[in-house]
């Protein structure tokens, strides 16, 4: 039950009870209403650690608390937020508890059948095999799709180098997939000021980089007739309309908010502490009046990794307050360093993860010098025991980049078997990673400096909302 | 002594004590110097409230703590912040105190001469009779000019109505004679987005507001080719240069440092927190690319009620670590409500001054029935002990719009000996005030649609720096 629910439930009860005093009901029955009303207003404390009030609905903020060790003392808190994210289990962070922590809704099989139905395609295979595990209102994105309510798509990146590696495009194949089977506009946001705030670098350099990202991001086939990809520091001085949505949700989150959200301290400069507006504001049609005509309804989608979560759970809190709808969120898994799932990739360690510039060579020794093996010590004792795939970041690797299921099963069924050794695990993942890159690496020679001009254009799409 | 200069001459003194030192002086030579040192760095201590720290000069906000009563408990503080302004005192604010307060300098019959000197102009009656009584860097801006380099000046207004009274002309009034004796440009900003994080009004009346306003003070007759007026909401989203210049400041400003400056709470929405630099971002002439074709080194000057000072030291203590010229100010006093100069003139009170829309009957009304009289009850007292003219708001709006000297004082020396009585003294200003208002009211018909998108529209200005 969400916290919303309970919170139905015990206004519900609360009328119920004020019914029978009005009716003058037996004393026995007001009792026992009574009671239980005090019973579901104890559940909703616990549930979301704040007093049930009347006409206060419960916000997203107010999750299950759920900090410090377990009573099995078995594994310790992740950190998942947006600019921090770490755990202590060598299969990643626990995702399944990350659900319950965030409040969000698991992506299960109904719901990935519902996708495949409503879009008429084989779900993508970041929904077949979990990678994007949670969500947040996709249903509500669905029903009005078959009702011919269409939603546009809004993602984005910080762009805090020129160097991406495969895991930052994660978000945008799955938006690219989305995009393509739906047939809707999407928007890119790229945050050069947030990394200017946040990093030793210039805003030239910042900027810069955020070029230099759209390239790739371009290199991922995107309809440049359905996209508008955008830098903060350009955009916001591009037209008002921008501008404009972040100072409505300004007004609308205290510090008070900001710090409990995103963990801001008195010291942070105030352009941290206000900038998760200008990270909301995408999330509103408005904000776009060259797309969508000034219309301030129409339903956004938000694929992104899950670290980004507090920045829209802030957003759905405002939206109502400020008369937008909600943004609906598919929040993906974190794509593991090549040292192992409970290691950060860096970006100042070319060895923690395949560059989109890597060569065939440097993406073969990388793989073969750095990637975790949940392999055994010996050849001898792998044959015999099997290796472990849950930890094998080869193996990760592949469950995000090999398309066919049935061979990525049989090898892990092989590798569990021992059939499989580490060496030739690593080989096939090579042989999948080197094909890729080569051809992003075509398609991005193909970018010119004036796509990416046009891309980054505020302008006009071509779609049917 | 400024804060700056005694902190330069503990340095000296430091580093006397260590050339005695190397050079094996007398020990009596050294202990005299060690000494002299000590005290500077307790008296720097006292004037700034912070220990002296070789390589962190002091920082304009840390200025002479003066809280509480003073020692013979005559005068409780005044306050004085961009949102308030109180004061126990009839004759209003202590601004020589205030001075002190905020570490700004008084300007001085030697400054008003100088600037006489340069302009070649008689100084405005606002210099002549301490209305602009304070400053910042005046001299350093006059150095500049003699030596033929220019400035620009930046003033502003915050569109809480579509009202204007009389009372907000008074940094218009000057600025346009500064703009014409110096021929210099001005820019001026309107902080409708400032007003809607403040104020219980939506975006679109604050932006309606500005717009009204923006017609007031284009009657204030201000040259079109030299001057450009601009809404935030408008100008944020007109170019990318002002948001640059606006997270800049962001970066390089704490939450504790606008706690410190302008008493905000973590309560506060985090668009108030991360206003300041809004309004800090034109004091520089890169924020106006249009106007100084990217120049980033024209100094700024600008003349305010001395309530904004607190964004401007701000600004200043910036302005060096973002590589920018610091702003100069030069401050007004407060232009007193008609029932006092310790009340606070209300927008939403039509008697607490005279509005720019009020017609001569209207004002007539205002002053015989409202403005604070500093005359005896009755005729008989008055002609035997006279009034007193500084507490008299009728005195004191003629010594802000009268100007002829002779004049004003003749009104002085005859209200106070008890020769001008209370209502001739109102019947002068009324008749000052009635042709005043009714001049602007017949420009401000003048003032089109089209003249204000002309001084809202960014483009090039016409001048020579």
């Amino acid at each position: 039950m969400s916290p919303m629910e309970l919170y139905e439930e015990v206004t519900a009860q609360g009328e119920q009870v004020r019914a029978l005093k009005t009716a003058k009901a037996e004393k026995a029955d007001i009792d026992a209403a009574v009671k239980l009303l005090l019973k579901l207003k104890v559940d909703y404390k616990q549930m979301t650690g704040q007093d049930y009030k009347a006409g206060c609905p419960p916000s997203e903020n107010s999750v299950v608390p759920d900090n410090g060790p377990t009573a099995d003392g078995a594994d310790d808190e992740d950190t998942v937020n947006p600019w921090s994210v770490s755990t202590t289990n060598a299969k990643g962070v626990d995702y399944d508890k990350l659900i319950v922590r965030f409040g969000s809704s698991k992506v299960d099989k109904e719901l990935v059948d519902r996708i495949e139905r409503v879009s008429g395609q084989k779900p993508h295979r970041f929904l077949r095999r979990g990678i994007f595990f949670s969500h947040r209102d996709m249903h509500q994105v669905l029903d009005a799709y078959e009702k011919h309510k269409s939603f546009y798509l809004y993602t984005g990146r910080g762009p805090s180098s020129e160097a991406m590696h495969v895991g930052h495009l994660i978000p945008f194949i799955f938006t690219k997939w989305l995009q393509d089977v739906f047939d809707i506009p999407l928007v890119i946001q790229l945050t050069d000021d947030e990394k200017y705030l946040w990093k030793d670098l210039t805003l030239e350099d910042c900027h810069r980089f955020a070029v230099e990202n759209a390239k790739d991001i371009i290199a991922c086939g995107f309809d440049i007739n359905k996209t508008f990809i955008f830098s903060d520091l350009d955009y916001m001085g591009s037209l008002p309309e921008f501008y404009r949505n972040v100072v409505k949700i300004q007004k609308h989150v205290t510090f008070n908010q900001v710090k409990g959200i995103f963990g801001f301290t008195d010291s942070d400069c105030i352009g941290k502490i206000s900038f998760p507006a200008i990270q909301a504001a995408p999330s509103f049609s408005n904000s776009f009046p060259q797309i969508f005509g000034g219309r301030h309804d129409i339903q956004c989608l938000i694929p992104c990794a899950i670290d980004q979560d507090p920045y829209f759970r802030m957003t759905r809190d405002v939206a109502p307050r400020i008369g937008y709808p909600k943004p609906a969120l598919l929040h993906s898994t974190f794509f593991p360093a090549l040292q192992g799932a409970q290691t950060k990739m860096s970006a100042s360690d070319a060895n923690s993860s395949i560059f989109l510039t890597d060569t065939p060579k440097q993406i073969k020794n990388k793989v073969n010098k750095h990637a975790f093996s949940g392999g055994k010590d010996t050849v001898e004792e792998h044959r015999k025991y099997g290796g472990n795939a849950d930890v094998d970041v080869s193996f990760m690797y592949l469950t995000f980049f090999l398309e066919d299921d049935e061979k990525l099963e049989k090898i892990r069924q092989d590798y569990t078997s021992g059939a499989l050794l580490t060496g030739e695990l690593k080989k096939l993942l090579i042989e999948t990673l080197q094909p890729m890159i080569a051809g992003h690496q075509e398609r991005r020679k193909q970018v010119t400096d004036d796509t990416v001009k046009q891309f980054m254009t505020p302008r006009p799409l071509n779609f049917n909302i």
